[in-house]
Order: structure tokens, then sequence, then C-alpha cells
């Protein structure tokens, strides 16, 4: 099969479209003929070898979801036959034409989702659905907040939070980036200057914001202890600007406030299956019925890696791009 | 009545008896004769102005529990009657022969526990309790790691993980302390210096701690982020060595870990019920039985206030202090 392998650790052109040996599906294991795989920030941090992949992933083929047909099924596998849509994040992998996943962590694609579309949903919709709803516990009335909301995580979590019945305000540096985001939902977009936490605090009558959803990390720390509402719960999913800062544990405890980090990658299988299992339950009938929806930036053939990387690390896209394998 | 008032802020000469109203017990409220007041490390930073008692409480009467006899009630009230044992936590005004509290957030002392000895039992094992099992999850089989372990929540909490089936570890700066300690079930005391940290790995085979109880705050955040286990919870109680310290959110991130603020005092009537209930149904049997018991230092007069404020300004204390109104 065709993937798209690390040379050597780098700038996105060490990206190569190579031949590479088939994976095999073993015990409770289903092979995936790949429609599409999605790109992530994690992808480029492991590019520049600075995200090594879990043991037992492949190392040098990036990528951390995908969907596709089921192509063939290892022993065992009573879930699925070959011929059924499917999409998962995998710890590793994800860049090639044919991936092996545990038949518990694959999610059907409903038959009203595109399939190369459907490339965009696991990573982006998983993490958001996880952090905000099963770690962070958002509840109907109340506000999240979310950071980088014209980012994939972003725009998932706008719209399971609208379905939700949650308030959402989000933060971006661009104003385009809040203007199409506000399209999917979102109910107050602040650019993410300097006065952004005394804009959330003048939204909210001075309360916060009871869930925060940072995929900023260090440089937002002190605004978001400032803005956090009592009992409130800021989930930490990324750190592109920095992981270190000031943490004030007093304002911390006036607020009983949280602060959670989370990842999904290396979480054990029968974690990762039973997130498959909520979100089947509670986000694919979203999905399917069109109330949540993917949001796509752009479909590259899986050849133009290399200039997804540039394209997100200039952060120009809104929603996810994906690499086709058709 | 008399009560222990701060007569203006500063030093522990500043706490006088005198004589003041008796509190009257209002719809659903109940008027105890206190037997016993506890000292709290927060009376101490009332005492200086530096933590001020929230509206409706008491603002010159230090005092965060009591054990006594009620005394009278007011109208609606159903659950105590004259002459019943009962101890609890207030937001203020405890060091005083007579307070009035909401009849649901009392607490039944059993015939078993000494009424004097029972002044010594609401905030630290409410404090642990909440903190360790209902805000942090602890399970039996999991380790406990509790700073200051030598303190009255720290006594409470090696008891109540102890019988919940938990391993304890404990620091404090003073290895008597953790003689103590370790009388009461503790079975790892490490003396809180440089290395603490490395300690606590070596005592887990490098894998840290499932719930850090922290009473030091800042000096520690770097080491307990260190020695926090995979999906490891963190719960801040108390910061008596500093708030602010540099957190590292990618760590958390790895670790899946939290790091958790919560306070008593501040909560809503509604919330201290429930803690109310909880308590009785869980931790009261264990002090009947005697499987849990109070860590008491000292018992003074009410009139040497300012002797048991400079004992636990010295940190001399091993348990609790009290302060007596028979």
């Amino acid at each position: 099969m065709r993937a798209v392998v690390i040379a050597t650790p780098g700038d996105p052109e060490v990206l190569r479209l190579e031949s590479v040996a088939d994976p095999v599906p073993g015990d409770g294991e289903v092979l995936v003929d790949v429609s599409t795989s999605g790109v992530n920030r994690a992808d480029l941090l492991q590019r520049r070898g600075a995200y090594p992949a879990p043991p037992g992933a492949p190392q040098d083929i990036p990528g951390l979801e995908f969907a596709g047909t089921v192509a063939g099924v290892g022993p065992g596998v009573a879930r699925w036959a070959e011929g059924d849509a499917v999409m998962g994040i995998v710890a590793g992998g994800g860049y090639a034409e044919r991936v092996v996943v545990h038949e518990s962590v694959a999610v059907s694609v409903p038959d009203s989702l595109d399939l190369a579309t459907a490339g965009a949903v696991p990573e982006v919709f998983m993490t958001a659905f996880d952090a905000v709803f099963l770690q962070a516990d958002l509840k109907a009335g109340e506000t999240l907040l979310i950071h980088a909301v014209g980012s994939g995580v972003g725009t998932a979590a706008v719209q399971l939070a609208r379905r939700a019945g949650a308030r959402t305000i989000g933060t971006s540096r661009t104003g385009a980036k809040l203007e199409e985001a506000r399209a999917l939902g979102l109910e107050a977009g602040i650019v993410g200057d300097e006065s952004w936490a005394d804009r959330v605090l003048d939204q909210t009558d001075g309360r916060g914001a009871d869930v925060i959803l940072d995929l900023v990390g260090g440089p937002y720390l002190a605004g978001n202890q400032k803005v956090l509402a009592p009992r409130g719960r800021h989930v930490v999913v990324g750190v592109p600007g920095g992981a270190r800062a000031e943490v004030d544990l007093r304002e911390l405890m006036a607020r009983r406030g949280r602060i959670m980090g989370t990842v999904l990658r290396a979480r054990p299988l029968a974690e990762k299956a039973e997130l498959a299992r909520r979100f089947t339950e509670d986000v694919v009938p979203g999905l399917a019925e069109g109330s949540l929806r993917p949001v796509i930036d752009r479909i590259l053939p899986a050849a133009q890696a290399p200039e997804a990387h540039r394209a997100m690390e200039r952060n120009e896209n809104f929603g996810k791009i994906l690499l086709s394998w058709e």
C-alpha cells in the first residue's frame, strides 16, 4: 500500500509518499481501506520529532484518524463485515491507504454522511465530546468558552455545545474565523488579544465560563483563571502556545475550580472503546440527522501531505484539512 | 454569652473574651450550647484580617466548627430537639458559647464519642472526606499522598483512607509528626525536604500518587506534578506555603491529571447540607465504632485563645487544638 512516511524529522518536505507493507489485522481487529485521513496539529509535532507515537503504533507514519471501508477482518471479529463504512482514531499510521484498528474502537459512518467527509469527524468530534462532556460535564444552560474556536476541535465543540443547550463564547486571533464560527452557532466571538478575558467577563455579566476548552495553553492561563466561573472546569487539550505558566492556587480554591489535562492518543484500548461507544450513542445520531457537521477546509491528494502541513503551520485553515487516497 | 472577638486585626493578643448578644435561631435553625470550638489555620488568617468571613457570618468572631448540645430550635425545625448532641461547621462565629446553624448542616454526635472531643471532628474530617472522596474519588487500592500529614486534616485523611482500603504516604517537615501519623496507620512517612518527590516515586515504584491531598500549595507544585500518577487527582485545600507557582500544562495532559481547588466555607447551604448527609452516612459510623478518632493536641479554656493561636503559628501541634466553654 501507499503511505505518507516521515523520511527524517524536519520540515514538511520530509513527508514522502512511499510503498510500504500492508498492515495485517490480528485477533479482534479490522482492516480498513482508507478514504480520507485527517491532518492534526499533533502530526506537525510528530513530523518534527517532538511527539513520538506510543509503543505499538507505527513510528514513521503519522496520522491519528481515518474514514474508510472495512476490507477484511481478523479472527474473532463479530461487529463488522467487509464493506461497512467506519471511522475512528488511531495512535499513529493514519496517513496510509490501509489501517488496522480494534473492532471496538471503530465507529459506524451513517449513510447520510459522505465517506470522504467522515474523515474529518473522529479526532475533532471525539476530542471535543470527550473533553467538554465526558471530562468537564458541560450542562444545558452553562457557558462554554472555546479558545481557538476556528480549529477543528473548536468548530466541533461549538456545534456539540449548541446542540446540548449550552451557551458558547469563542476566541480566535482571526476575525474572519470568528465570523465562520458564528455561522456554526457560536454566540459570542472575541478576538484573542490582551483584553479577551475582560470581554469574556463582559459577555457573562462578570460570572465567567463554566467550562473552558483550552487549545492554546500557557499564554492564556492567567486569563482563564480570571474568567473561570465558580465550580468551573478548565480542560486543556492542546498547548501550542506553550505549556508553562504561573498558576494561582488560591484563585482555584476560591472558585472551587478544576484544571484538567486530557489526551486521547495514549489511552488504553478499553477506554478508547468506551469513548467509541458513548460517541456512537450520543454524537453519531447528530451527524446522521445533520445537526452536527464536520467542517472541512480542504481535501488534498495524499501526495500533497507537505502542502497540508504547511497550510496548518500557517494557521490558514478554518476546519479540517484531509488527505485523500482516492 | 461569651465569645472570642477580634478586637482589631493583628497578633494573637487581639483575641479578647467578651460578652456579646446571644444569637437567635431563625426558620429552620437550631441554637447550640457549645462544648468546644475547634481552632483552624484559617482562623489565624482571619485574625490578621486576611480572610474575612463571608456575608451573613459574624465578621469579628472567628471559628469554623463546634460541638455542643441543642439548646433551642427556631420555627419549622423537625430534625433536632433540645438536648441532642450535635457538631458541625459554620462560616464564622464558632469561638462562642452559643452558635446558630441550619438544622440541615448539623451532624449527630454518636453516644460513644465524648462531646468535648467531638469539637475536633467537623472541620478536619469533613474537609478530608469531601476533598479525598467526594472531590477526588479515592478508591480502594489507590495511593493517597498527604502533605502536612501531621495537621488535623492530614490525620483525618490517613484514617479515612486506611478505612477505605487505600495506601497512604505522608509528608511533614517534622520527623516526630511522621511517627505520630504512623501510629494512626500512615504507611510511609517522608520528611518534606527538597527530595520528597523522588522518595514518593521510590515508594510507588515510579508510578506516583493517585490522589494528592495538598495542604501546602505553591512550593510543592512542581513536585506534585512529578509524582501525580496517570489519571491522578491533585486536590488543593490549603496554601499556607504560598499560592503561586509555575505549572506545566503538558505534564498535566500527559498524565491526564487534574488540579482541583476546594473550600468548604463559601459553599451555599444546600451543598453544606448534602455534605452533612454524606458525612453522617459514611463517616459518623466510623466515629461511633472507633475506627476513626479525632486527634487532639490540647484543649484550652476559651480565654486562652491567644495561646491557642500562638501554638498553631509555631506549628507545634499534632492534631487539633480546641477551645473549651465549660
